[in-house]
């Protein structure tokens, strides 16, 4: 009998009906929203229900020495949770509760299956809130914001993953388990190992319930600026001179015109002003109105042609039509969405430097940014299934545009196998060889999504 | 020729002067300010001034299996930068110059032995600010804050150290030189080796330049509440009330009765209100005076006596009263300063515990509390040069009581040498052992700051 059949056997045997391998099940965990999939088919899907069901299946697997890729809603845009050959699916979808809600010390504890917003939306009951808010935020899961130590729109101001997360159980390679962090407001008992595994993207350990920071809502109100300008590149100095003055934005998000484009067809909007880049300001707390008001005369001054929203319902067009970026880059072709970060004063020269690589390739790469944070997404987009050759030597070009400008290949997707080729650029040979000997420590056999992030052990 | 003489000879052969065997060069490197010292006489001080010297020294150290303790301006307060027999004192006091503020990005790139206040003087020049802010401000160095995460009186608003961190050029025990994490406002390639180095207590590398968050002058002004209370479970339950309530102190500092009095008599002020414990609490940005009379109220209700500062003059008086609390315990005898965290909710359960401790082994400690993130720091006092195993015992009895409320050993001073037998009690053993197995990466060879933290290798 070979190795395959026994340990989807073994774990049948000991799992019973959560492990599947029904073909729509393999199938699906063959992708991710990246546009890559991966080679071959998977061996099973465990539906993994309680600690105790990742503890068990780690624990055989790690035994028999076989893969296992940890996947959450399968969101992820870098490859990082899609499973193939040989490999078997830990689903943590179904780990879905939320636990504890602590009003007073201000976090909850759920499972790694949770959908962000559901979070959100249960916490504002109570007068709290989540602040990672990815785009996918209505379909992704505290655990996949964990992985990659999601940003989103909100994290300008209100911080990233990593500043939320508190504590976290994890299942180690072995099926051991330990509680990483505190719930206290500061500890430095030892290394902060709940830093380390948030933005491991399940290379280190399997996460099955985490504490997280929560929010009081913010007193006062939410006021939105809305500007167009000319040019890309007027957008984007408003918004470095926005960054750069008193000034913090809840949320800042820049679309260059053929995103904005892109978006006001797929929704069947008007046109927006043609050859128009948008930059969408939200402020928050007492001095929201006049902070929009501060940032509405930098717009100006930059050349926009900005207004305060005149109502919520018009901020909330303003909003949709900025998280409708997603789909609308998928309707004008396959899509390779990109991440890289850098300072906030060099998005100019970033966006300078994505236009001369759409022009030496004759390639479109529409651009979306959370420009408070100096992280764009430019979209490649192309009609081949998957990126040729010509589009992965176009993206690593941006991404040694952006390394150049001390910025950083992925600002809030992760590495996944997507820009596994580059790590070494931006940490360098002897720290890279450092995390993989980090990685070693927590997964001696290599079976934790061996592949991703780091090249899989030989 | 034996090893020490050759190491010594190595060292000064390579680096000149800058090594010294100077009878008072060694003998102050046996002692930092936790009372405690080191067993022996170190073999030398390295005075590094640059990147290249303390390269060079970790090169050799590594090479000839020779302990290095790196060292600040020593003022740790649990046993973590001080040298004894067979190890070399690798000082970085000298390397204290700001190389760079960045006010656009609002960044600050340090030397590590550059002193915090100093740094935050500077950056006050330009309209910015740092925030980790220690009681030994003065005296003490951004490094140090770093080897610790330190938190101080600030970082119940502004945050501890890890999220002042922004990227470090570190020296590996190999002298080899890495530069972890990014000047961007978030990234996430590969593992987040930033926040693992801060708060290692110099076990996995050398810090040698930081490039620290900053931020810019609170628009708004400072408020300061000053409340006393005729017993400490009064005053502990209006922190924990004024927690659970939506407000949000700059900083909550907690003196109890014989703490308030010990520091009055130092200063030789007119004394305390007898038997009183004392809650000062201040508030900033542009609703700190609305936010002072909510936490008045709060105290009111808590049965506290409680006014609003009148003057600036009178807030900074009792500010100093506040931040002399350290020289005003070793005024009352050998004192042992502990700094466990409990949730915010629980301090009035941790008060009862120490009075419960006091009572059971017949000593007194005093406590002053970092309030609005539930860290206190109970202070042994006692009349022998070290603590004797009772002291020890007591000690012990507290940090258990925490980590039963749910808290931890050290919120923000570190394990050094004085914790490490409790470890393992916050930790469990596997996660103990993964620690100390990737600190065996970082350092395969055990020669940094052995024995700190982690126990020595054998």
């Amino acid at each position: 009998m070979s190795k395959t059949v026994n340990i989807v056997e073994l774990l049948s045997a000991t799992l019973g009906d959560i492990v599947s391998t029904q073909p729509d099940d393999l199938a699906a965990a063959r992708w991710d929203r990246s546009g890559l999939s991966a080679s071959g088919t998977p061996l099973c899907v465990v539906h993994a229900t309680s600690v105790d069901d990742v503890s068990a299946t780690l624990r055989l697997a790690n035994a028999h020495r076989v893969a296992v890729v940890p996947r959450g809603a399968g969101t992820g845009v870098v490859g990082g949770s899609f499973a193939g050959t040989g490999e078997i699916v830990l689903s943590l979808a179904g780990m879905n509760q939320i636990l504890e809600i602590n009003e007073v010390e201000r976090y909850a504890v759920v499972q790694p299956g949770v959908i962000n917003d559901h979070l959100d939306q249960q916490l504002r009951k109570q007068g709290l809130w989540f602040a990672p808010d990815p785009a996918s935020r209505d379909i992704s899961t505290v655990g996949g914001n964990i992985a990659t130590n999601a940003g989103g729109l909100m994290c300008t101001k209100y911080g990233v993953t990593r500043e939320a997360v508190l504590s976290l159980l994890v299942v180690l390679a072995s099926g051991e388990v330990i509680r990483v962090g505190r719930t206290t407001a500061k500890g430095v008992t030892g290394l902060d190992l709940t830093a380390l595994i948030v933005g491991s993207e399940g290379t280190l350990g399997v996460v099955v319930e985490a504490t997280v920071r929560v929010h009081r809502k913010v007193p006062g109100s939410v006021a939105t600026v809305s500007g167009y300008f000319p040019s890309i590149r007027q957008a984007a100095q408003a918004c470095s001179d926005i960054s750069a003055a008193s000034l913090q934005p809840m949320i800042m998000e820049l679309l260059d015109d053929r995103a904005l484009t892109a978006v006001h067809n797929y929704l069947t909007l008007p046109p927006a002003p043609p050859g128009s880049s948008h930059v969408l300001v939200q402020t928050d707390g007492v001095s929201a109105h006049d902070d929009a008001l501060a940032i509405l005369a930098v717009m100006e001054s930059c050349g926009g042609n900005a207004s305060l929203a005149a109502s919520d319902e018009e901020a909330a067009e303003l909003v949709r039509i900025r998280r409708s970026l997603h789909p609308a880059m998928s309707s004008l072709g396959t899509t390779l969405i990109e991440d890289v970060c850098v300072p906030r004063s060099k998005l100019v020269e970033m966006f300078a430097a994505i236009t001369a690589i759409e022009h030496k390739y004759d390639i479109v790469i529409p651009v979306v940014a959370h420009a408070g944070d100096g992280n764009l997404h430019p979209n490649f987009i192309f009609d081949t299934p998957e990126p040729t050759e010509v589009i992965w030597q176009a993206a690593g070009e941006l991404f040694h545009a952006a390394l150049d400008l001390g910025g950083t290949l992925t600002g809030e997707h992760g590495v996944g196998v997507l820009k596994q080729r580059w790590l070494g650029d931006e940490l360098g040979d002897t720290q890279l060889k450092l995390q993989e000997e980090i990685k070693r420590v927590f997964d001696p056999h290599g079976i934790l999504n061996p592949g991703k992030v780091f090249a899989a052990h030989p």
